[in-house]
């Protein structure tokens, strides 16, 4: 087991990253103050909701369990597990365990960071997106029809567990999903990690239990310093979201859950890329080589035929990253480096919008 | 107008309290960043709505109408609110305003809180109760149909403005009502406030600016030395629940609304000082004082009659003040002198539900 630390203070927490850690004796009930409530869903339940249980020992715990999938994050089932909690008369020194991956991580985390006012909660993710991702930095929140994660807190976990065996059982398509966020990792902050990344793909994508543990370690030490830098997203936190304003559009317009959010994200990475091209910010060979790497991971790098620059942009307008009216851009400096910016040339970006509008049928 | 400041670091704000603040050219307006949603219930809305959207001038404002009442304070109606700004591109430098009382100060709050995982919000209470307790302290949220504020967050408002002129349209229960809290400051905390009530009280019921005017800004300067002492409720700040427990059972059992909040929490510290005298922390004499003063402000000091003590346990097992399963009272120790115990002869606690169960149609 390697152990990963984010420093914030009173909010400091553990990511413990390993082989059989839902398992281990005593890990994930040292972390629980008084009684447990395991949140998760009907996919992950038969598959570690037992062993979870089991591992808490001694501890007073319950369960609930949701429905799968982004188009139940929503206020409706949130409800479900406040209402679990107090019939069972769950009080303030109550934890949540959330036991799945990005959707249980977030419903979980803003239930705890609501109910009462505020509860802890344990972050025990079972798929490679919340590994190196939702499970870390504390960001919680449902889905509102009109738009994604739009309500929430930020609420930290008093702990994070990976697991790297529930990565064995992950549907091939999430774990390609997953993949998208580790690989914006090297992209934005850490041209080595790329490298590592280029050299070990196949390992990753054959699940094997180093490379993973590897990859996660790093993409969540990259994720703890960013966040300890800025928890709130006032700077440097912003460049977690590069791919993520063209990304969200496109998980909007198609309705959630029909592109997963690692799938849109990676289409978004090379609409950044094209866009960082146009402005001169890099060269050809920096797109074909970042391309290349999403592709070996069998990620998409076009746009739904359905996106044209209309719907682009109206789902962009209400994208988080948009400040004061203006879209904000995280912009490619090369492999490893990165920016900010809503001060840039906007025919660039409409010239994105237009090459990506279409695409996947022109070309497929 | 005068001003109180609560002292908070970086969340610290102040509470503007006087005539005619309102209309105050520039007031309303120097505390929104950028945009402005008014929220605000079909009461208040023709009262007051026009003349808040008239003193933010030249910024961009809307406004979405709630339901009025408690029964309405829950997820459903506060999806509205998110549906309202989403509706129209809000991001997250917008600000919400809180125009009515406590249903809308605590629902605004927690919309504010979560609204892109937190945006800026400002109190305009026009109820007393809302005045001088809710809007005041950064407690908001929503009730679940188990058990009310079960939900909701620590949010602070960047500002709050007390306009005395609207307590000339509130109605008559809920200005009794709000004396309750007021009642409560002198209890827990300030002799020589309790003192002042007993001296002002006919001016305070026949709604005399200048006495409202200093009750509430008593009322804040106490509720604000608590809060900078302890925010989220650790200790002191439980103080500020005097009545509270007994009060949020009769609330709950009787169903949202049927007893108002100020209501339930004057039989509540009716409660209380029973306890206190049966735990000999208090004579008699001191409770006939307190009783006395409760009356004069037209409120009750007794239960409703169905409320016999199973009823009350079962409520006030889910109470947030209940840690780790046992009950917390806020007992007192004079007028003006209190504290917080789970440690006391349960049987005292028994022997005053036993006493106050049925209470009212026996002596009604």
């Amino acid at each position: 087991m390697q152990t990963v630390n984010i420093d914030l203070g009173n909010r400091s927490y553990p990511i413990h990253i390993g082989s059989g850690l839902i398992d281990q004796q005593g890990l994930l009930a040292s972390h629980v103050r008084d009684r447990a409530m395991v949140v998760t869903n009907e996919t992950i339940a038969p598959l570690y909701l037992d062993k979870t249980l089991a591992a808490l020992g001694n501890v007073p715990s319950s369960s609930v369990i949701l429905k799968d999938g982004e188009s139940f994050k929503n206020l409706d089932e949130l409800n479900h597990i406040f209402s679990a909690l107090l019939n069972e008369n769950f009080d303030r020194s109550c934890t949540l365990i959330a036991l799945g991956g990005g959707v249980i991580g977030d419903m979980t985390g803003y239930a705890a960071a609501s109910y009462q006012r505020g509860v802890d909660f344990i972050q025990l993710p079972t798929t490679l997106l919340s590994q190196v991702d939702s499970s870390v930095g504390g960001k919680t929140g449902v889905n509102h029809a009109l738009g994604k994660n739009m309500i929430g807190a930020f609420h930290q976990p008093v702990a994070v567990i990976a697991d790297m065996d529930t990565l064995a059982t992950l549907d091939e398509r999430e774990l390609r999903a997953g993949l998208a966020e580790v690989i914006k990792y090297g992209f934005i902050i850490d041209s080595d990690f790329f490298s590592w990344l280029e050299d070990n793909m196949d390992a990753l994508l054959s699940r094997d239990p180093a490379a993973t543990g590897e990859a996660v370690r790093r993409s969540c030490e990259i994720k703890a310093r960013v966040v300890e830098a800025d928890e709130r997203e006032h700077g440097m936190r912003a460049l977690l979201n590069l791919g993520h304003t063209f990304g969200h559009a496109i998980e909007a317009a198609m309705g959630y859950g029909t592109w997963l959010h690692g799938e849109a994200v990676s289409a978004g990475i090379a609409m950044a890329l094209d866009t960082s091209v146009r402005l001169g910010l890099i060269d050809e060979a920096i797109r074909t080589r970042g391309l290349r790497l999403l592709e070996r991971a069998g990620l998409p790098i076009r746009a739904p035929s359905q996106m044209t620059p209309e719907v682009f942009l109206k789902y962009m307008a209400r994208d988080k990253k948009v400040s004061a009216g203006a879209v904000r851009l995280i912009l490619l400096d090369g492999i490893g480096r990165s920016h900010v910016s809503a001060d840039f040339d906007h025919s660039a970006l409409h010239a994105t919008l237009e090459h990506f509008s279409g695409q996947e049928s022109a070309r497929g």
